[in-house]
């Protein structure tokens, strides 16, 4: 199975899809911050979001719709507040949202997500938003998917999205996906329920199952976005939501079968591209580490040994400071809960053996401080316990995370 | 029960005490960085050890003689270098400390704990290590105590100690204790095991039991270091240590007897005090938070939420920019993994109300930031789940942190 990275391609540029993004005043200065994407055809859907206890109104309207509704038209989206911690007027609002999209794109408000990002606990300047809205609904286009990207940033310094092309049946289908991130970024990994961690978009124009759209969906998102950690926090606003509009006009994708199994590895290899940007461009981001655990038990233990190391601040500051010190990943291993003989692990930093037996490895100080210069890098901790493995990415803590969220408000 | 505080008394201050700190070259430019503490008779022993897999090996041995000893007579400590992921030389070189210093001071080395802070997996260099013990035992004296407070010091910026004393059955008892902390600040809270997170020595002259000292030195911890969280990272080193000579001549202490409970109380004051001192001095700590969480249905999920909030990123840097942002404490609330009614929730700071009902409770923004300007705040947050409650001490996170430990090791 081969498919063609098309890193220009945007959200609404599978068949069927346009999108817009325009400001509406809820930022300052005239920035884009409400994005609104729309499928021409009732779509297939599949979504995830965020397991925090203090779910946003949007997410509350979000998760209703899709425990419900068979198919969707379109998602209302805006940055510069949440709607979280609003209580019933927040809920009221976010119905809003959906109607007025509903009303000027001849749709039902059912078929309309919605999506919020920003400052929690102010209600929504509604007259903002309802013009917002308007303005959005006149400036849709399938080329709108650049703005639909920028519109939907917070703290993030750069718009992510990104494309490809694959072949099922004969068919060229499109996929795309655009996502905002920057802080309050971390899987919450040890619950039944798909969740999400940042807001995400995906779109495609293949022709395909319910049912297996949703377990595309949820097999990428666990290989992606559920493997990144920023700062450890869960946002109370996380989505992800995947519509498909089915005009590729390939033979219906079933779950299960050999063209399922394609359309899951393209989807992943998006999803992981672009959760790998939303960790590069997360809050004061200076470098980007990829954290290998192998040798436990089960995967779930290599998990929480990586998780300790990646909230870690010693481990991330170190990693800001370019410092190889080892003994701060040892020690985060020690302290998350997974038992082990320290007497049995070993620690590598890409190629260069750094701790053997749970003792320095002797390596050349200059190149272990030369490797962690490099804007990535790779960790390998070996536990001698079993055969499992999990591999998380993270990044580091610099002076700017501190700066950004010192004055975030303000 | 009455005790008075005795701001300046040191370690050494109970009766049958000497102490001292020394330079041995450990840390550059001549700073004291070994401190030995002696009892001229046997004293009863009480100590707690950190809970993480790479216990160094200064743990292992004193764990070992704690498990073995009826009593006790010194300590041997150091800072600069933990002595942790050092393998079988690191245990070896753990135990030349304890046998110099008994040859030095005339007892067995079996008698002497051992006990070092600093970097990670660098082997002890024992020839400045043995010239410091024999300096300190010929530095000894009872006056010796701010000097030893000072050779335990890593990123401290100051020497913590404090002592009281207390009358029982007639008699005056001194207590006192130091500490040493600044990161790799963490309680682990979960496990069945007493713990302690940093340095902490205790010296008493009161005639207690070895049981009923133990269960003191445990229940003090508890209310104390077991209830503070700098960073997050619990350290591969920490050891608290009680040490009690009976030359005060009360009678005896026994377990569950009213002089037991008097000695509790005057125990946990002064860890209380310490437990705050060092917080107050951990790294780049420029506010201190008390974190008070109830209406949860067990303590257990109040720390948990506490314990989430106070290792929250967003949190720690909102409170070190003086930013009233109460939305990033719901939402740490909200992943902590407790279920609540987020509708019940209420949000005081100190006397202010914040949130009421999830929702903002409309205090004016400017006594809000007034508030937050302070050094110390109170952070209210009560669920209407039940009657349990918890209360955690944490702090900010600052530029300071990150500059403190991205440079660390150089």
């Amino acid at each position: 199975m081969t498919f063609t990275l098309s890193p220009d391609a945007h959200i609404s540029w599978p068949l069927g899809f346009s999108s817009s993004g325009v400001s509406a005043g809820l930022k300052s200065g005239g920035a884009l911050d409400m994005a609104l994407l729309y499928c021409h055809v009732p779509a297939v859907a599949a979504a995830a979001f965020t397991s925090n206890m203090f779910a946003a109104a949007p997410v509350q309207w979000s998760r209703q719709l899709m425990s419900q509704a068979q198919s969707l038209r379109a998602v209302i989206s805006n940055s510069g507040n949440a709607n979280a911690c609003t209580g019933e007027r927040g809920l009221q609002n976010a119905r809003r949202m959906a109607e007025l999209s509903a009303e000027l794109l001849g749709i039902k408000p059912e078929e309309v997500l919605v999506c919020s990002t920003g400052r929690i606990g102010v209600p929504l300047p509604m007259t903002k938003i309802e013009q917002g809205i308007a303005k959005a609904a006149a400036a849709l286009s399938p080329q709108g998917g650049v703005e639909a990207a920028r519109a939907i940033m917070t703290t993030d310094t750069r718009p992510k999205y990104l494309g490809l092309t694959l072949e099922i049946g004969g068919k060229q289908l499109r996929l795309a996906a655009m996502v905002k991130g920057a802080g309050m970024i971390a899987p919450q990994m040890r619950s039944a329920q798909p969740q999400a961690t940042m807001l995400a978009y995906v779109t495609t124009d293949a022709n395909i199952e319910k049912e297996a759209f949703g377990s595309s969906l949820e097999s990428a998102m666990q290989a992606s976005f559920n493997r990144i950690i920023v700062d450890g926090d869960t946002s109370t606003n996380d989505s992800l939501i995947a519509l498909a509009s089915g005009l590729a006009g390939n033979p219906l994708i079933r779950k299960d079968s050999p063209d399922w199994h394609c359309f899951n590895q393209a989807l992943t290899f998006l999803l992981t591209g672009l959760a790998k940007e939303l960790l590069l461009d997360g809050e004061g981001v200076t470098h980007f580490v990829e954290l290998q655990v192998s040798g436990t038990r089960t995967e779930a233990e290599a998990r929480r040994i990586a998780e300790a190391i990646a909230r870690s601040p010693l481990c991330k500051t170190a990693w800001f400071g370019g410092d190889p010190n080892w003994g701060r990943i040892l020690c985060a291993a020690g302290y998350s809960g997974v038992s082990f003989d320290p007497s049995k692990v070993d620690l590598d930093y890409g190629e260069l053996p750094i701790v053997r037996q749970g003792m320095e490895a002797g390596s050349c100080e200059e190149e272990q401080a030369k490797l962690l210069k490099q804007r990535d890098l790779v960790v390998k901790l070996k536990l001698g316990e079993g055969q499992a493995a999990f591999t998380l990415w993270t990044c580091d803590l610099s002076y700017d995370y501190v700066k950004i969220n010192a004055d975030y408000r303000t």
